[in-house]
């Protein structure tokens, strides 16, 4: 297809990527400050105990620790990225009455070198009083259970509820009912970068910190509130960040207890998590215990759903609470339901918090919703794919009172993913394919961090050589946002990319942005840069209009430096002399441009949503319960592309995460203990288990979306682990309702399924 | 005196102040990059010879280097900072044909330790043909001597003039003529910070460029000019700045080297000079010989003046150009001439470059004019106060063709200096109280470097909390002017200095400024930010005045963070509040204002001028020739302050270094090598050395400056060495012709003085 843009959709290497493979790139790791200290943070060896006393007598004896620090040291706030509510800000980083998790920080030291304060530590004599504790959300629900948070009854954190059309006359209408239980696991974030952060408090009461993360205004946000700082006093600069997948938008340790440290010195303070203090002492994907119930015609049209799920809280709140929402939400995609019914219970439990992952709580919500569709059509005898088509989202479709569908590629996502399915043709015995459906948001509507800004802004300054200064807010963490922005605004000025310097990561120079979840910024971000872009350019334009003096009616427009009437291009100027005479005409002033976006009058959820059927070919091993996955193939609508090569590192990664969640990535506790806190037992998908990843792209046009695009890369860590469920299903009969679907669990099944044969056959 | 102000003319500590007492102030030195290199340069040990070869096979050989430049690495462009005007751009910072004074830059080796590069200068071997030399200008002027720039007749870089009045007819006038030949030495800036520069280019044709400089707008262009670069692909950082002084604006050898060997690498760079280097290759006041004819009326009116300046330009022109003009100008000053007659010859020699420095020119002119003033009025027997009473500049008045002069505080600063004379008493026999008048201008009108940006810009834009973000061109080298900046942009807003946050010294985020020279901060940049603060003022009384519905010809104003009725103070709102109503209304964008400045109107030199008189009082032995200064007190019209102990600290500074100028700072040459480059021989002011200091303000208000404020801090540098020559002249009767006034010459002067008395008797 001839490409209409110059260059939107043209494959543009990250404009980073030339610093991170020559090493140059700097993360939090590498800054070095004068003077700067080593800190360390002692953690909580019990799931949960009263916290009697703290000595730090002996440690601080140790020559070169410099400050020991624990909860009496900070103002005692509760915080919580739910800002809005204050019962949901539930966290003390450093806790002052009791822990509630096994490697909560207790108490933090700054030393001279990381040994000495890694040293420290065991020197530091904390007296507990072990109290009893609860795992599961299902004992902690449980009246009398032991209380993870005083006062909250039976550890019920959050509930949320959504309902739309007349669910139970729904379900009268329906000729098949079918209901299962199923259970999905944590995953971690496992960013290549852990958590790290410098912080420099300085006697003028202004705070520099350096973090790995999402979303440098709520960490400035998040860390004015606790410190009792206003937010303009505190400057966040994120370099480089090695990842963040959901994890790195709240208030860390790191960054809390070197804040706590700097301030109590004056001293920088750097404290980076090890690999094992990130795998027990960050947070994870929220495991969740799903009830489905689902009420279909007998040609597979669907009436209605209901579904309630129970999801292991962790000790704190965090992101859970939007989690907890949107897996209620998504549990309804992508299709039309006459009656939905959604009950969510986050229970408090005194294990790690669990908190928002890439898909934010959607890929446990289609483990169960695809796999049960799939086991419901081979109930009815029907085809999966025609029952997904039957019933799937239309573009101009409302979710009733959630949501409206402005473009859906789903149909034509079912249509690509058949055909490759056919292409396959017969498999050997041991081997099936799969499919699951998806969608996801590009950016949440919600505000419950109650930021007064915008959204998203970007502002476009215009140098006189005509070079692009983009300031964003928006956080580039390796997804290639910085890119996408360059992209946008070298499109809309008229520009190249390399015209474009993009600035992002820094609170003192950018302007405000929610940064990067949700899948949000190449929408928001795109939007505002967009406008900025736009206005610079049309201030460019008044003056290449008084120059050429064209007809009032003729349009000009900018495209590769040229400034040209759009109906004869080849009259025109060149672009950089008409930013030399916009200069002179403004007086030496450069052409500024100022743009932003807040999402408005698009339901509860989410602007624009993406949409993608994938199909998953697995074999499986009878005797060993060995799973291999083959192929893994996505029919993907996320608009129109910004970047193709950035959207397939975008979607290849997704895969490879969402493969590990399907089958490999587990996080077993022991008495609140996580057995696997290292990279040889915690296993994550290395290249000889990463399936072949194909995209078929699925041309759409969000009209919400900056130049038609909206979400990618997020979503597609939504539909892997059923659609691997269904293969096995195809291939073994066998129904998983497990993730990770893990060999012992397939072993069993089959061990199962075996002596239910025997029994029948007996019978 | 009630100061009507809130913020202005209250004594504010520097906003940096705390950062550089605690060490926390990273400057270029500090810089560390992943991979980075050192630097060092291979200097030329002949004052003037041809580059027959370069050979650096062997040191290339040497372990750790990485890299060897020389002037066939570069693109071999001419440059200087006149850059509107090629034929002064005559200086390749690694030049390709020749050397033209001892240290230039010849080669610069990059390896991984500053020891090794150090050691591979040795091992580079350089074929030079040595070429006659010339040092003085007297010499290079001449017919047939050695051409330090080939073609460039009798060595003559620039010439200047200028004239106003029938000079010949008021000579006429005139009932006593005097002339005198002057010599003026050069001085070294002796920044604290020597220069250093860390250079990072990197494969996506990008520079970053972290270097000491008075003005990284400047570097900049001037890097983006030799590197055939445009200037938005250059990020120029100036990290804290250990000073400046007129000798880190232009491109120097750190600068230069360092990106070149960069550029050859894709490895940053880092090179500091040494003190030695500092001081032999970097550049100097400009030395000056001095021919000044004053004609007077015998009631001491001044009828006309004629001089001609032929100044030691060195290898370079660099801003040579400007301080020609500039001592010409000031030549003048602070008197009306009928007639005004000024010849400026820059010449050509094979010694370091001379360029401007703290005062540009006005400190050589000053020692001339103000010492002869003196002579004079001793001839006819008037008072030297009162022969500068009579002739002073006045408000109002135009220096024909060159200046208006808007605020003049001459008159009081005489009367003030007057006073304190005479609250001197008698003086012990060997000791006297010599004066000098000066003035000095407040940033330059001309636009050498070709700028099509306003001088000066600002940007403020306001948080959500109400701090306020202040990005700022104009560049803090030590004098203060991030905190003078935020004094003026809190005053003008209504909060409070530590609301504001000042960003400067980053070509990527700051808006483009000529940055820190020739006094023009506090009024250029102080009147962007004024204009800056206004306009984002005037955006929030918008809302202000919608929700308070005052009478539409009521005033509010905003003081103290309290927006309010100007003629009921009492009746108002809490800024904040008012800052986050206004975002609301903008739907989440935060008020941003702009603002800038450039002189129009205001003549060919300056926009204001500064006045001071000075008295020094010194004793002298006459066995020893050894100079005491023990007082120097100095009535000063800098307008209305900004802020006084800044204010203070300026002009202390400027005595210390103004003092050393006029008997301690002295370069001796011999056959082109600076004799004395290191802190034991060449002298500069020690605590022991330095007099009294004090400063009697005098209160003016100049209409073009911002809060009516002006030059303060360069312009005392003029009078010292003047006055100093005056106490000698008072208490000896020694006429000091050569500056710095050193003992030996001192001494000479009594010895010839006792010799003509001598003859005088025996006649």
């Amino acid at each position: 297809m001839h490409n209409k843009y110059s260059v939107i959709n043209t494959p543009v290497h990250n404009v980073d990527g030339i610093a991170k493979v020559t090493g140059r790139a700097t993360y939090t790791f590498d800054v070095q400050l004068p003077g700067m200290l080593y800190g360390k943070i002692l953690r909580s060896p019990h799931p949960h105990a009263k916290i009697l006393n703290i000595d730090a007598t002996e440690a601080l004896k140790l020559p070169g620790v410099k400050a020991v620090v624990s909860g009496k040291d900070t103002l005692g706030i509760k915080q919580g990225i739910w800002r809005r509510y204050k019962e949901l800000c539930d966290e003390q980083v450093l806790p002052m009455d009791k822990v509630r998790y096994i490697g909560e920080p207790v108490a933090a030291v700054a030393a001279v070198t990381e040994e000495i304060a890694e040293q420290a530590l065991d020197l530091i004599e904390v007296e507990y009083e072990v109290l009893d504790a609860v795992y599961e959300p299902f004992d902690a629900i449980k009246k009398g259970a032991p209380e993870v948070h005083e006062g909250i009854e039976r550890n019920l954190n959050v509930t949320r509820h959504i309902e739309w059309g007349d669910v139970d006359e729904a379900f009268d209408d329906a000729d098949y009912i079918r209901e299962d239980w199923f259970k999905c696991g944590g995953q971690h974030h496992m960013c290549m970068e852990t958590r790290a952060c410098v912080s420099s408090y300085t006697p003028e009461k202004r705070l520099t910190v350096y973090a790995s993360t999402q979303a440098p205004y709520y960490t400035q946000g998040l860390l004015a509130g606790v410190l009792g700082m206003r937010e303009g006093d505190i400057r966040v600069i994120a370099p480089y960040v090695g990842g963040g997948f959901g994890g790195k938008f709240e208030l860390d340790g790191a960054m809390f207890c070197s804040a706590v440290l700097s301030m109590k010195l004056f001293r920088p303070v750097k404290i980076v998590f090890t690999r094992e203090e990130d795998l027990i002492a960050s947070k994870r994907r929220t495991p969740m215990f799903y009830y489905v119930r689902t009420g279909v015609k007998k040609d597979g049209t669907f009436c209605a759903r209901e579904s309630r799920v129970f999801t292991n809280g962790g000790a704190y709140t965090g992101m859970g609470a939007t989690a907890l929402y949107l897996t209620g939400f998504f549990h309804s995609f992508p299709y039309k339901w006459r009656g939905y019914r959604y009950d969510g219970y986050r229970v408090y439990t005194n294990t790690m918090p669990s908190t928002s992952m890439r898909g934010f709580g959607a890929p446990q919500a289609m483990f169960c919703s695809e796999q049960q569709i799939d086991w419901i059509a081979a109930d009815l005898g029907l085809d999966p794919i025609e029952v997904r088509r039957k019933n799937g989202h239309t573009p101009g479709y409302e979710v009733p009172g959630q949501a409206f569908i402005g473009s859906c590629g789903l149909d034509q996502s079912l249509d690509k993913i058949e055909e490759w399915i056919k292409s396959r043709g017969k498999l050997p015995a041991n081997r099936a394919i799969g499919i699951s459906a998806a969608g996801f948001m590009s950016g949440g509507i919600f505000n419950w961090f109650d930021t007064p800004y915008s959204f998203s802004s970007a502002v476009v300054t215009i140098n006189e050589d005509g070079t692009v200064e983009l300031h964003v807010g928006c956080q580039d963490i390796g997804q290639g946002s910085n890119t996408t922005m360059a992209i946008i605004c070298a499109e809309t000025l008229g520009v190249k990319v390399e015209d474009v310097k993009v600035h992002s990561g820094d609170t003192d120079h950018c302007p405000a942005d929610l940064g990067a979840w949700g899948s949000r910024q190449t929408l928001m971000a795109g939007n505002a840069t967009k406008m900025a872009a736009a206005e610079a350019k049309r201030q460019l334009l008044e003056f290449a209009t008084a120059k050429m003096g064209p007809n009032i009616v003729y349009d000009l427009d900018i495209k590769d430096r040229w400034v040209h009437l759009v109906s004869r291009p080849e009259k025109g100027l060149d672009y950089t002399q008409v930013v030399k005479e916009a200069l002179r005409g403004k007086e030496g002033q450069r052409i500024m441009g100022r743009g932003f976006y807040t999402p408005h009058r698009k339901g509860m959820i989410s602007p624009a949503y993406s949409y993608m059927v994938q199909a998953v070919e697995a074999e499986i091993d009878e005797e060993t319960g060995k799973i291999g996955v083959v192929n893994c193939v996505t029919a993907h609508d996320c608009g129109q592309p910004i970047n193709p090569i950035g959207l397939i590192g975008q979607l290849e990664g997704a895969a490879s995460m969402a493969v590990g969640y399907g089958y490999l990535e587990y996080m077993p506790f022991e008495d609140g203990k996580m057995m696997n806190p290292n990279l040889v037992d915690y296993k994550v998908i290395r290249a000889p288990e990463m399936p072949e990843c194909e995209v078929i792209e699925i041309d759409t046009f969000e009209p919400e979306g900056p130049y038609g695009a909206k979400e990618a890369g997020e979503g597609l860590t939504n539909p892997t682990a059923a659609a691997l469920g269904n293969a096995i299903f195809h291939a073994t009969g066998l129904q998983m309702k497990e993730c990770p679907i893990l060999p012992e669990a397939v072993l069993n099944a089959f061990k199962e399924k075996r002596e239910k044969e025997q029994e029948k056959k007996n019978a």
